[in-house]
């Protein structure tokens, strides 16, 4: 059982141009004073759950035992899907029922999940388009001031999942998918180096290629940026433990035009990759 | 009589690219270390007044009594315009005396307001071009640490205000204006739903219709995005209580070219508008 | 001897779009609760340490004795150079030996440096590509706790210096140059106000002219933007000290092209410059 903190991080594609955000953290410290507000990010692509769920994941273990973690991108604000709290064992999770806490819930053990139907702990007021500022904030703020998350709503137990990406493993090599490009065009796989490790233990493979593209460039995997002269590529797992492609002082997303969606595969070196893989190459 | 809090908000047109905001947090911590500062938003576009005054207004009423709210959006800085300090029965203000404060003012009573010429409350040398740093910054942490606005300054009784658009209500519709392109592309105008409510009680108006532009594009009133397809634009009102024009998971400015200052019609289904009214369309 | 706050502030090159920062304050309030944090600015330039070392340069001053100081602007994460930590008389700071602190040293008095080779200050699994996570933020929180730097690793007296453009002072004029071109588009040079007026007094200038570009464009030196129609260039001493070139209520960065680099003169009225110095100017 973990005890709730008194932090509680925000991620949304609301953007700083507005203030939405401002306006969510003035709820929070009207309803717990004491209440301490990190921002995860608030530029999420506009409704894209899938990079929020992905930056999400990357996140939660680098804060407190019980930090209540609100994620708001939320394009049926309004309509059916269920605005939800959720109780794991290492954090809080106050949001949309959209899918947006699928990786979370992979990593940590869910033991409770509420629909937020008790509007006692809402706004007075509460709108069709914001349940940010309305639902989200005004539970997360109360959930960080001692409220027992049984008292927000009604238990559920089915939650919505997104369809996300898998990697495949094989025994000549892995696919992997770029989920995330971040600020300086690198990008990022999710292909966990964990998963890496056991394929090559698996299968005793050493020093393996990554490929990216139709095949013709291909990278070794190396410790950090600066193992290759700058403007070259490498591949190498990122400080989230992924699989990243990158340029040593420049940007993989420019030179190559990765996009989130694109394959990357990782292939032993002393084979090349049999016909069927190749074809599925082109379903990226 | 309200008290103040220990809560301090910014809102400017300084960007986040360069260190204004952060020194401006340095100033005020270094005076009253137990502020919590709160960002609103510093992307207001550099020396909009307006919009200032506008996102300032839609976000006072959900942060707590007593919040000293600084807002710098100061093409004026170092001329003749005076920096102000006003308390009104729900918060304090500090800014520039330029009319950014015109909105709250419409919505809040003012009990007083001071010119900032007490230089016992700025920093000791003050720059001419960033009284934000150099007044408004030490003056908001020491209201915030209890000095009465009485102290900050000499009384003043009138304060500049932005000449804003109004809507106008006639029998057959009322013209707004739009105030406010948000991150999602949403136009926001300036009819607020309880203006919008007075017009239907008072003259029997039964489902209106929302025009845009000349007049080809005919919008209905909806409760949230998700109530039409994905792609299709509807007519609503926002979380701020404005009527909005939005496009389910796209972007009204994109979709129509809508831009602040264009002129949006709620209009009785079963009239089309007088002549009179069609002329001053040109007029947005 | 300074007593370390509670404040932390940081400057990355990290931007908002993902949740490096929101991670880097994880670290920070798991360690130290109590620690207030002050993002400076998240927006330098990707890897670029000369913006990053000024930025932090005109900010220092406006905090509290003791404040950490964290500044990541790290091309060489991973590499030999060396993640330090240094403590001044007026306050510490955290980062990559690559120059970042170059600036701030010319300000104020090193009392101790140190190598952060105590991972007992470190996160248990440190990444070669984010010390700001895994270095950085750990330290900064450990030392706002009350760590003396001692503690943190290894003493070090040499530090890597950044190769800096420097002002040129002769008799007909200082040759300055911009190194910073702000959200507004103001272009500020790296001659302070206390060069000038040593300039000024030991040569007796009056009313000098400041030069841009290839010398067609002469500008006066003014008290603040407002001294001049709205539309219109100008030079002065901006908030930071630093003199600048600013159109009013406009851009002279987009008005005349100027970057960082370009050479920027203030010139004696009465003289032209002689043949040497305008061929210098060609240098810029």
């Amino acid at each position: 059982m973990v005890n709730v903190s008194h932090i509680i991080t925000l991620l949304t594609d609301f953007g700083t141009q507005d203030t939405y955000v401002g306006v969510m953290k003035g709820v929070i410290t009207t309803i717990c004073p004491q209440a301490t507000v990190i921002d995860l990010t608030h530029e999420v692509p506009p409704q894209d759950i899938a990079t929020g769920a992905f930056l999400l994941d990357i996140s939660v273990d680098y804060f407190p035992q019980g930090t209540v973690h609100v994620a708001v991108v939320d394009p049926g604000v309004g309509t059916e899907r269920k605005p939800i709290a959720i109780q794991t064992d290492k954090a809080f999770f106050v949001g949309p029922d959209n899918g947006i806490f699928t990786l979370v819930l992979h990593r940590y053990r869910m033991l409770l999940a509420v629909q937020l139907d008790n509007p006692k702990y809402h706004l007075p007021h509460t709108s069709t388009t914001f349940h940010g500022r309305d639902i989200f904030a005004p539970v997360a703020a109360h959930m960080a001031s001692g409220v027992p998350p049984e008292e927000l709503g009604t238990p559920i137990t089915r939650l919505q999942r997104l369809p996300l990406p898998r990697i495949r493993v094989e025994w000549q090599g892995i696919r992997a998918t770029v989920v995330h490009i971040d600020r300086f065009g690198n990008a990022i796989t999710n292909l966990t180096h964990a998963d890496y490790q056991s394929w090559c233990a698996r299968w005793d493979v050493k020093e393996p290629i990554v490929r990216i593209g139709q095949g013709d460039i291909l990278l070794t995997i190396h410790r950090t940026y600066g193992d290759v002269p700058v403007g070259q590529p490498l591949a190498l797992f990122s400080s989230s433990g992924r699989l990243e492609i990158a340029v040593n002082g420049g940007s993989a997303q420019q030179t190559f035009g990765l996009r989130r969606g694109d394959v990357v595969w990782v292939l032993r070196r002393e084979e090349s990759p049999p016909p069927r893989v190749q074809r599925s190459l082109n379903l990226g």
